[in-house]
């Protein structure tokens, strides 16, 4: 078997997201890098660039510019990490003749609607024909539909950690949700590498802050699926917040509940229902009324998940933590790779967190 | 005028708090600390046991153990940095016969109904019939009753970082809110010196967790001083969270609004609404659309407040930045104290921010 | 080969050290752990004390308080993470019948001379008759004889990152080195788990100091190994730090070399002499001019090594970086495990560096 | 008195040094800033570009491009926040004519010959005529010189550590010092503002390394006052090293001294020694054996020394840390107007740690 490994490509490799990319597939099983684009560092070693890297004898791999087309035909799985409109650009031009799996860890096709994309992205969708072929990367909730799938869009990061908290009681047919606020900090990897003033050490070091407050492009993906599993749309109210850590999302969730009176052990029949729906799922914790940390998740592909009843105000509380980096891109990515391939769900992803 | 400083005593000087309180009184024109006191470090030197804190010159702060009676008797202004149910005991012993001003910095005074101190504090409290003579010193809220008051109970931080970001849109009458949810972030300093294993920089540094995510102490006066302003009870869903910082607090509310389709031009009407009421405050400072940091007030009296209007879900964001030393406690403090002494309300607390 | 994994103990099993092992034989191939003590947290589930290990599946790994002389007995190989004196009492009661490997992570088998080791320790050796079975596990430097010992003492983290950074310029016989002063800055894992209001994150956060500025108790092993590879006594001259970081060590060291003024092309030949003896050694990375980061190596098990040569005071600056917890502690010991065991030296310890 | 404040200007005023200046000119009894400039944030209120600078009712302060040659002549004293070369660039065009007091932050006149200068900065100085009017502006060394003089070079951050630390034992001519060897270690603001990669959150968080491990300008400044102090020239090694802080240098230094055998009570003589030498100083303060940290003095003008002794290797170790913006640029540059307008010293500069 380890001699028919499947060849990956990875397009944008020198980002967060594409290192930690790397650094997943370097040491899996049943995968092997055959190529790792990047314009800034092309003909470099990755090794050399990113020393926290290491190649550990195995062959040297070296950024390159670009693939070609014929390259391109050599490759089972191609893996996008491109910022917003770059991944259907480069599709645009690539994509005719490519008969390998594509998982776009970028934004450009996740909402299945054109037009909706339309009013979040603020620009029209240049392959919108393609947008059906396309499965919404969240695993626990389409692992059905992400197995016969060739074409992955890969989740947000927020809306990864806001749609694993509250899909079980969206999906609960008995529960009504009249409103749904959703207040999220995430670490620093999260805004990318970019050279910004707001970016360097003596900004963020000591501070904490909310931003994009109004209309984040998150916001779409996240009502698209809320009204797939819950049957009718919600307009949410999502607010991220900038943490001085650097990896790490955490997302406090207040869902109010239309309730009767009478529903006294509520509290118990919603652990009911959160254990029920991850039990066969390795890379989702559920806490009961115990509260996640970041330092738990960090490192690793997990999302833990923790629920606190306030009955004075009918409000669910929802907290979740994830990895921005792991199950909020690169490690679902690769968790869904393995489901589309066949492979172990957690192959390449079972890891221990790094913090003590 | 100098040369009759008023005469401060603190209580409970080794805390965060406290150590505070001394920097800040070590520099007020009009007062001088006569007493402090702390029985971990009884006759050590302040600033031996804190090196931060320096004597420049003055004559030497001491710890001492107590403050005895005819010591008491000679003292203007009384600070209390004791934990919850500490302060109400100190009195019950001491209050009998002095006739200075009293500041409690603790919990014990704020709430003014006795039934209601029960519900939130599982106990009786010690000293029910003083009780009525305690202000809630939040000073932009009661600065009149403050002037005309000998006690004063010192909000909590949480609540003055909420409460000053509710009060223009409470108690502006034309505006009828459904709903608020308040999701706040801490700096560790807010948990004071408690020997936990839950507080070592291990445990904290990148880190990030909701804690007391039910029934959490300071949802009692926020409530109580929230239904002042609003003439209505709202009930609050509060969320603590503790952040990797020293200091601060930012905290995000979300007021759910009930309104009319016309509403167009909402937004500008907050900002005027919120600038009124802060125009003659020179410790809040109305940011209209922008959004506060953290690290602009660290090391500041000041409260920065930013608005967002979410029309989708007729929600306003509130977001509110405090150091929860200096505003959410030692500073609030000492600008009650200017008020009731009739300083000026600024004296010993204008300071730029620590950070860059 | 998989159904017959070594059988692995761990006594000390909840400190940094304890856990980190802990995380690494729960990948490693070809062994197992059968017991994991802690008297603190006996008979719970590790993955509940410490929510960053996961089973993923596995069989779920339970501290216990204490292992039987019989259950010892089935062992292959023992991990003392035990503090300063522990280690050898607890060996006291237990060796005697003992067949397996044993690996002590702590502090005690350190020094082979027991009347050095009064110096050092400042009390007398239990089993001084033991000491000569002890080998000093620095894999690097005696990997021939780790592979024939059965008993190691593995070594501390300072003095990892010093001897892996001198050994070369000391084992070459053509240099004269006239003194070694030594600078050492170390995360905050290193002081353990203390509860202490020093290690508190309000203590150590935007901080920085020296501590143990004479006398560190690792200065006697770094003097033991140093005359070993220099066939002379050198006094060096040890100052450790204390880093606002949880993981790593960043040493800086200085060796005044005695030179003739012909030694032109010196750097080069420095060089040479640093790749020549590390060419084999997996685990350590020479960067020539290049200065390593604490970033690059934490999460591994690399000691990154950069050389610096200040002609103007003839001094050869060794910068060294490593991960405390892993080359410094649970990573060397594994390292040495499978050496004793004829694993691959890098089994179970080739992982990429956390950050990016 | 207040009515006639000395009329202060900055050129530079948006890098950290430049807003720490303004931070502290705009609380100082007898000065007042009637001209600060920005290229980049010309027009803009001070307190707009940044939040924690507050005008607490003060007239605004707004950043002006530059100074007119007329405005110029009103000015009496002049405060140059520029980088390397600027200053004299500055100087050429508007010396002449110019009638105030200068005080330059910059590096450009701190090297005395305009030869060794040129060893250091690698290009010829620009103004070598004007060089001798300037006085090396360490406070603390020279006080009487500075009193007389208009003209100032304020010295570096890593001098300032390493010169306060090292002048007692220098300057006494019974102790002779055979080598130095300086460790310096520094918070990010050391670095400015620059829009560099290797200066963003995700690059230093939990990060550290040295840097210019070889002939850091420093050097000479160092070099040249040790010199003066010692009466023969050493020379030093020095390394920088960054630490994932905002601010604050912490410098270990170690000076091999040359003894007899009979010096038994020799710590006990440095001790007298340093506090002879620093006993009218203000902002020194020294801790005998204790080891100063750098959260006792962020925030203060202080520089705290903490002294001790291998016997050993012969070596006295001298720590020292220092606020990088205040005692290390900023502070210092008040402290010398104050000297040189025959202020109080500590005018506008007695302030407490922010930290506790």
């Amino acid at each position: 078997m380890k001699n028919k490994k499947i060849k990956a490509a990875i397009v944008g490799g020198s980002g967060f997201t594409g290192l930690e990319l790397i650094k997943i597939l370097s040491f899996h099983k049943y995968a092997e890098i055959k190529f790792v684009t990047s314009r800034t560092y092309k003909n470099l070693r990755v090794s050399e660039v990113f020393p926290s890297y290491s190649d550990y004898g195995s062959s040297e791999l070296i950024f390159s510019e670009d693939i070609g087309k014929e390259e391109l035909e050599t490759i089972d799985v191609l893996f996008l990490c491109l910022p917003p409109l770059k991944s259907m650009q480069y599709l645009k031009e690539k994509i005719t003749g490519y008969k390998g799996m594509l998982i776009d860890i970028g934004s450009d096709f996740r909402i299945n609607d054109p037009e909706n994309y339309k009013i979040w992205y603020k620009t029209k969708h240049l392959l919108a024909e393609v947008l059906p072929e396309f499965v919404y990367g969240l695993t626990e909730i389409h692992r059905d539909k992400i197995k016969k799938s060739r074409y992955i869009a890969n989740p947000g990061c927020y809306p990864t950690s806001v749609l694993l908290g509250v899909a079980p009681i969206l999906k609960n047919k008995s529960v009504k949700v009249s409103s749904i606020i959703i207040d999220s900090k995430s670490g620093i990897t999260g805004a990318g590498r970019k050279l910004k003033q707001e970016y360097l050490f003596c900004s963020l070091n000591d501070n904490f802050y909310a931003y994009s407050p109004v209309m984040h492009r998150h916001i779409g993906e996240m009502e698209q699926e809320i009204e797939k599993m819950y049957g009718e749309k919600i307009n949410v109210c999502f607010t991220p917040h900038l943490l001085p850590v650097d990896r790490g999302i955490f997302t406090s969730i207040y869902c109010k509940l239309e309730l009767q009176a009478k529903d006294y052990n509520l509290a118990e029949s919603f652990h009911k229902i959160y254990k029920q729906m991850y039990k066969d799922s390795c890379f989702v914790k559920f806490l009961g009324e115990k509260i996640p940390q970041l330092k738990d998740v960090a490192g690793t592909n997990m999302c833990h998940i923790g629920l606190s009843w306030d009955s004075r105000t009918h409000t669910l509380k929802i907290f979740t933590a994830i990895d921005n980096l792991l199950k909020g891109a690169a490690g679902q990515a690769v968790q869904n790779m393995n489901i589309m391939m066949g492979f172990s769900e957690a192959e390449g992803l079972a890891k221990n967190g790094i913090f003590s």
